[in-house]
């Protein structure tokens, strides 16, 4: 489908065109920008109302600095659409999200002018400080550095850690732009929150100092002793005021703002005024999450990355079955700990700003006071649920695997070391998809398992991601002295009819799922589905293959592995996770320590960046598809394959 | 040598003996107390200069606080020795640190006054908000929740993360005490300590307020117009100040102090005080690190962990040697950075807070536009690295293993998946001896392992090290688009003459140290040393050990591989990390993917928690210790001894 763009944008193929126009044009690029987002995203998909609340900020930015050679770090970047098309890539832009298209995250590799890599939030202010140094020591004063951060993304650490390094360097040329819209992917959580909306609203921290100042102006007629006073009481509130007032003036940054971020003119004039001021400092945009286009504008979480729609009624467009469908893996998290919390008093759940897309926001809705929605802060959000265990509660963490990355010496700190038994549930454990590198979850088998106390399991569906929450969360197993690990992959599972009776599983206790004589195939997770239809496959071609799902990583079952290793001399193992030290490797530990010998060949996400694409594109390029498990069964057995 | 407390820090042996006492004796415990610490510390050494800041506060703390009823958390906890003393472990506190001892951090297994295990900073405030949650949760609504935690920690982003949270969580009893001192263990750094001078200094916050709102009074005196415009004032000033005017205040905390954190009698009164009031907020007291002992006081630094002393003079006892020692990595490490820095321009130096304890504090004297104490932010650490490198710069980036696990998702995400050719120096890597399982490097390897495009060295000697430094900043090395790892442990080298011409090595490429025919060893780094003993009592026994020196445990050395499996059938991996996922498990791999059969036994640190000791007492605990690793080969080819 070919979708043009307007009149003006059609000029645009890299930010010096913009620059050519005259000021009064503006406007026009704004709303031609807007309107081929809202053009390809409602055909194409991808994130949305992010985009759309920066168009303005998008065009400004680009027409006032010199990009590249002024640096423009977008934090997160999903709202770098606009971004993205006006730096060249218009032609491209409806590859973008899919496998072998251009990336939904800014990219160093794909253009000059994402000069930095992007993904996870709250990397901005870092990125672009280290940017600013780099320039000081290599003698350039004129580069200007940009980064670009939501108010849900000031709410991580890092930021905060950036922000206390950033105003200590006064000459950094550092410009930080808080593109505040109340909103991460849900409504924006905590003081921080409070804060911005405070400054924002009529008694604004700028108003009201503004109004002291006039009205001590005023007073200034009372005579000589009155001005005497009123000097002294100028000269107080420098101390209390000026110097400290703003939480970000405390920190040594310079504030201005708050500015309308969708009134263009306006932008331009203080972005062209802050450029010539050195050092570190902020301007405060507000802006708001879906702007110009009224559903996005209207159900903000919603619009975020609502897929295809029709962008003239603004109806989203869901796949319509004649069947039906297996839920997501998050709904049955989001359902089951209500069902498991309805009846344990003791349950409570924690998010970091995920409660949509955890389903955390069923739990959040049915019981508000035992599911917490801390914001962006992974590491808060395990030590915190660790400080809540030390009470005798039973917390259910979940965060999706590739931001548990951030959270790891939490982990091992704060919960494993101390032997509390969080349950740790990571979604989107495996290739992430459509998000790309940044977002796959590779590692978490790997990081995970070098940790004591750390039980680590995996559904092979839907009735056993249930039974692992029922189970994690028994009396008897919450003494274990251990955590509890659950990973499952974005997306749905494979039963129809999930809402089955909780069952008790035992702790580290795998299941054959279907004999065999030639091969043994291990898998762990969900990915064990393939291995069904591997097998299957197979039988249709005379391989026997036997089919076992450990369930756990950790521990090992070591019966059944004893099992396989007496009775099989070619092995495969399957995992949707990082070859090095995964599951695999496991079973090479146990293989050691048992002296048992065996071909195995291990199949996995190799020792590379993995680009993005579908799920089942990129498990097919790896070669775990059901194809290539079955392909790596068929290169095992071929020796006695070829004799008969 | 027995060490005797005070008249009546002798009666003390739970916090509930101190309550009994009239608050007038509070001073003589104070006393007591800091004079026990001295007694002990100075003759069987420990961490020094912080526990005497907060004696005070530690007897304040215990006098008007319910404990353990009351939760009280110390962040870090090394300042936690009069905590430790008032709560039952008089006469056990000689033991502190020493293998089998009490721990150098409070611990939950040791005591009931333990509330939550520290070591790494800024934990304290999540713990201490999950307690408080849950304590709510759980229907006691007057329990009480203390974070202590000093002006260091707060920078660490994780502190924020929860202030973010606390200050939307109105009911929470939470108190957090900011015991500012101006020091981590180097001096602190960074905006918000300005900030914090800021407020302590003349120009205070609070005066600041009072003296505006006693000159309003006055100028009512100017009539009624004068009145009102007062008036006025007064309301557009409580926008401006009232609510926001503190950067903790400004995050929904309410705000007390600065008080003098030595002023016994007035901490008590002020803490009584806040017992009454509910919900969140936070008390800023003034302490000294070192407080009443001189020379502590005069040089914090220095007296952080200073070994043992002469207490009377304040001379430190240093060992007398009558040869030339071998320098600790650590100061190979600060002196190479240096000499390589001054040929090429383009290398950076960065520390999170450990100046002297990695030793760039020589560069950071040398030369300090290019090395960069961040403070207490690993993540920011490595984003603003990441940054600089982008610029073309070289960076090495020193972060100890243990708190590399703060930064992991950013080596991920911010370096790894952007190929960017940061230079990590993992110091402590292996165990960390006294300061015990939340200080042990024990991970690194299997969680640096995983990620994609790192490289990742271990030097068997102080040469090493600098030959790994200096072949990773080579211009030709640097565009291998990968990250570089050197890991290296605590303590001293082998090489008195260690400062030998550089020379670059290849990537990837290990060494034969000793040849052998019975039985190969495989080592990964300072580690390595105790498998030369071995093989050389093996040797006087008969047993022929070969040993070699991978050097690289990523990539791995294949033809170095090939050799070994080629010739042996027995084999020995020993490396100073977790036997899950670490360097054994990386042969193990390769064995796999080349079909090699040998019997394998890995030696390292095993899957549980490892206490605190001389790093030569866990080493022996976990058999990697030279007698250790000869016992292990002795064991494998004793087929063949008992024969002959």
């Amino acid at each position: 489908m070919l979708i043009t763009p307007g009149d003006l944008l059609e000029f645009i193929n890299e930010p010096s065109d913009l620059r050519k126009l005259d000021r009064s044009k503006l406007p026009q690029i704004a709303d031609e920008l807007r309107q081929f987002i809202i053009d390809i995203v409602s055909v194409y998909g991808g994130h949305f109302g992010a985009s759309l609340g920066v168009v303005e900020l998008s065009v400004a930015l680009h027409y006032v600095f010199n990009t590249p050679d002024d640096q423009l770090v977008w934090d997160v970047g999903h709202q770098a659409y606009g971004h993205k098309i006006l730096t060249g890539r218009r032609k491209q832009f409806h590859t973008n999200r899919f496998y072998g298209g251009i990336s939904g995250f800014p990219k160093r590799k794909e253009s000059i002018y994402d000069t930095f890599g992007v993904g996870h939030s709250s990397t901005s202010i870092s990125a672009a400080l280290g940017m600013a140094v780099g320039s000081m020591h290599n003698g350039d004063k004129k580069r200007q550095h940009i980064a670009v951060i939501g108010d849900g993304s000031m709410t991580a650490g890092m930021a905060f850690e950036a922000m206390n390094h950033a105003g200590s360097l006064k000459d950094a040329n550092l410009l930080i732009i808080l593109n505040d819209n109340c909103m991460a992917i849900d409504p924006n959580v905590g003081a921080l929150k409070e804060y911005l909306t405070d400054i924002t609203t009529s008694q604004t921290y700028n108003k009201a100092k503004d109004d002291v100042w006039n009205l001590l102006g005023k007073m200034s007629n009372f005579g000589k002793s009155a001005r005497e006073i009123v000097q002294k009481v100028e000269n107080a509130m420098k101390g209390a005021l000026l110097s400290q007032s703003n939480l970000f003036e405390a920190l040594n940054l310079r504030y201005f703002g708050p500015i309308d971020g969708h009134d263009l003119n306006h932008m331009v004039s203080v972005l062209e005024d802050l450029k010539n001021i050195p050092g570190p400092k902020i301007l405060h945009c507000l802006t708001v999450k879906g702007k110009g286009y009224a559903p996005a504008e209207k159900d903000q979480t919603k619009w975020h990355a609502p897929g295809l729609f029709d962008k003239v009624t603004g109806e989203i467009k869901k796949k319509v079955y004649d069947r039906p469908m297996p839920p997501k893996y998050q709904d049955v998290f989001g359902h089951t700990i209500v069902e498991l919390a309805e009846v344990n008093s003791k349950i409570m759940g924690v998010t970091p700003a995920m409660p949509s897309g955890s389903s955390l926001n069923i739990m959040m809705k049915a019981m508000p006071e035992r599911a917490f929605d801390v914001g962006i802060a992974e590491q808060h959000a395990v030590t915190f649920s660790a400080g809540m265990a030390t009470q005798g509660l039973v917390v259910y963490c979940n965060i999706y695997s590739t931001f548990m990355q951030r959270a790891y010496d939490q982990v091992i700190h704060d919960v494993c070391i101390q032997e509390l038994p969080i349950i740790f549930c990571l979604d989107r454990a495996g290739f992430a998809g459509a998000d790309g590198p940044t977002h796959h979850g590779a590692y978490d088998i790997a990081f995970m398992r070098c940790i004591p106390n750390m039980v680590i399991a995996a559904p092979m569906n839907e009735e056993e991601l249930r039974n692992m929450m029922y189970t994690f969360q028994l009396d008897e197993v919450q003494k274990l002295k251990t955590a509890f690990t659950i990973r499952y992959p974005r997306g749905e599972g494979v039963l129809p009819d999930w809402r089955r009776p909780l069952r008790k599983i035992e702790i580290g206790k795998g299941q054959k799922i279907k004999d065999g004589s030639d091969v043994a195939i291990l898998t762990i997770g969900h990915i064990g589905n393939y291995a069904v239809q591997a097998c299957e496959a197979l039988q249709r071609e005379g391989i026997s293959a036997a089919h076992y799902d450990l369930r756990f990583v950790k521990p090992l079952d070591e019966a059944l592995l004893h099992e396989v290793f007496q009775r099989f001399d070619k092995v495969i193992t399957v995992e949707d996770g990082c070859l090095k030290g995964g599951m695999g490797s496991a079973v090479l530990e146990f293989m050691a320590d048992h002296e048992y010998t065996a071909k195995v060949k291990r199949l996995g996400i190799p020792d590379r960046i993995v680009e993005h694409g579908e799920q089942i594109e990129l498990h097919r390029e790896c070669g775990f598809d059901p194809e290539g498990i079955a392909e790596a069964a068929r290169e095992m057995v071929s020796n006695r394959i070829l004799v008969y």
